[in-house]
């Protein structure tokens, strides 16, 4: 891992360990410790030290942490709550919230892991803090929405392509551009650099996304930390599923639909024999690279300005990685 | 009911018509438009706003309906979400969202509405917004910590009348106060006046609370709006519960405390009986008129700066509801 990546980690991982949360009640606190110190990549809060960073604040990165603690804590109260409505067993190669507390712990720990992420806020300039509030607010709701509609889409059997895109859009692509957009609100950048900034996170959330859908089938499930085959067995519309529907015939989709929303968990074998022999790594590798090369451009374009070496290397690993 | 009480009212509930809540996902702003649009009693607003009045703002109230709409939605979202944990069948006499939709949608509903609540901060002064964030979210957790006892204390059966109040402040009263004291903060009021303010909010919510326990038991069904008797069925450590415990000799005790438990519902009217031979009516009362006067207290020392008739009505009128 890049040095300055590792150093902005470490400055996340100690903030939070410094952060004091409360003790009691204890039935409340201890599982929202138990998520906060359960590792995760700290994606969001690194998205947007980096680009921070980036944009020329190199001295004073130490003053900016508790804003990128926002973005983790919100980030990590949708987990605790997703995974009761996915009745998730494992997160990040642990027992969930929802199995080790039950149902009712995890809707109020995530409500209180949510409101804590507001408490950083005041580390905003007075100047800022209502726009920035605002449009958090505006993130966080479309992260929500696009919950909503993969529950929607969990009960509907064609979905397409356009469809698919607005879910994961929503759900994971908008919180991760806003971290970027966050830093150039902060740092009062000219409002082309923060559309760009924007723009990367859009694709960035999109591709990660995609390779989170290929790695719930073709990642090594002790790395993924997560159960292989979830999605399949949620009849989840992900990419995999989405692609597979445009390529197969009018006959094998009829079969191929049927047999993804059967009740039987020994559909996953078969499920992926029929991603194996349309090929669909060679179809997520494509719009992977398709993505890839919208960001590129999008960092040409910042890189005329500013030294976004770091942050574009980061974000390029974040669209190869295996876990 | 009070002419201004109504016309406040009138206010708040247009307010509430003519909020724009988005359309789509249907299945996730469906819940929220018929939570909102569900009634209820908006005591928080018209706290909020006869408070505003009463500290000397009369002809601008129009610009504070937002921030009374900020108390109205987080109160409501804490409803959706306690109803799951309740298993709640019925709220203000329709079915809860949980039960018309499920826990997945009353999940997603609770956090969307809670979220849409700091959408109205922006109509705070951009000088006082940091504080009140900051005091509202010390609020709104304290709320969770509240429910999260709640939940604590159906597991545990020997409760202390100190534990109650503790969990009924932070659960109820604490928002309630908030409500008054906003208004407070608003008007840059001083800082003795906000702290009575406060006090008067505490004991309001704790006898509001102590009613509402009464009432489960001895209110009507159909005006109340929640089944009769649901607190005992879910054995809730309410005021009645911990008062008969501190009631009742040895021997009685043992055969209240076994029967509370039990997971038949006809022990209800058995329950009842108890609770009629000890007099618990008389109990209630007194507690309450104990708390009414270190409200007239109170209201007291408002009395000689400010014009406080109508608001301290108001408060009593809650405490001597029947719904």
């Amino acid at each position: 891992m890049n040095q300055k990546v590792t150093f902005f980690l470490e400055l996340i991982e100690n903030r939070i360990k410094n952060e004091r949360i409360k003790k009691t009640p204890f039935n409340l606190y201890k599982p929202i410790l138990y998520t906060l110190e359960n590792g995760g990549k700290r994606i969001r809060p690194l998205l947007f030290l980096l680009t921070i960073d980036a944009l020329g604040n190199k001295k004073d990165i130490d003053k900016f942490i508790d804003c990128a603690l926002i973005l983790e804590f919100f980030h990590n109260s949708t987990l605790i709550h997703d995974d009761i409505m996915d009745e998730a067993e494992t997160r990040r190669n642990k027992a969930t919230v929802y199995k080790k507390w039950g149902r009712d712990i995890a809707i109020l720990a995530g409500d209180v892991l949510l409101l804590t992420a507001f408490k950083f806020f005041h580390k905003i300039p007075k100047n800022i803090l209502c726009k920035i509030l605002n449009d958090f607010i505006d993130v966080t709701i479309k992260v929500c929405e696009g919950q909503q509609l993969d529950l929607d889409y969990q009960k509907i059997k064609s979905i397409k392509i356009k469809q698919y895109y607005k879910m994961i859009r929503l759900k994971t692509a908008e919180l991760l551009a806003f971290s970027l957009k966050f830093a150039g609100l902060l740092l009062n950048k000219e409002l082309s650099t923060i559309k760009t900034l924007y723009k990367i996170g859009i694709n960035l959330g999109l591709a990660f996304q995609i390779q989170d859908d290929y790695l719930d089938v073709y990642g090594n499930e002790e790395k993924f930390g997560k159960k292989i085959g979830n999605d399949i067995i949620c009849a989840k519309k992900n990419f995999l599923y989405v692609k597979a529907l445009s390529c197969l015939n009018e006959k094998d989709k009829f079969e191929f639909i049927k047999l993804y929303h059967d009740n039987d968990p020994s559909k996953v074998s078969k499920i992926v024999s029929i991603y194996n022999n349309i090929n669909l790594n060679q179809l997520v590798i494509q719009e992977l690279s398709f993505l890839k090369q919208k960001i590129l451009k999008d960092f040409e374009i910042l890189s005329k300005k500013y030294n976004v070496i770091t942050l574009k290397e980061f974000c390029l690993s974040l669209m190869d990685r295996d876990k």
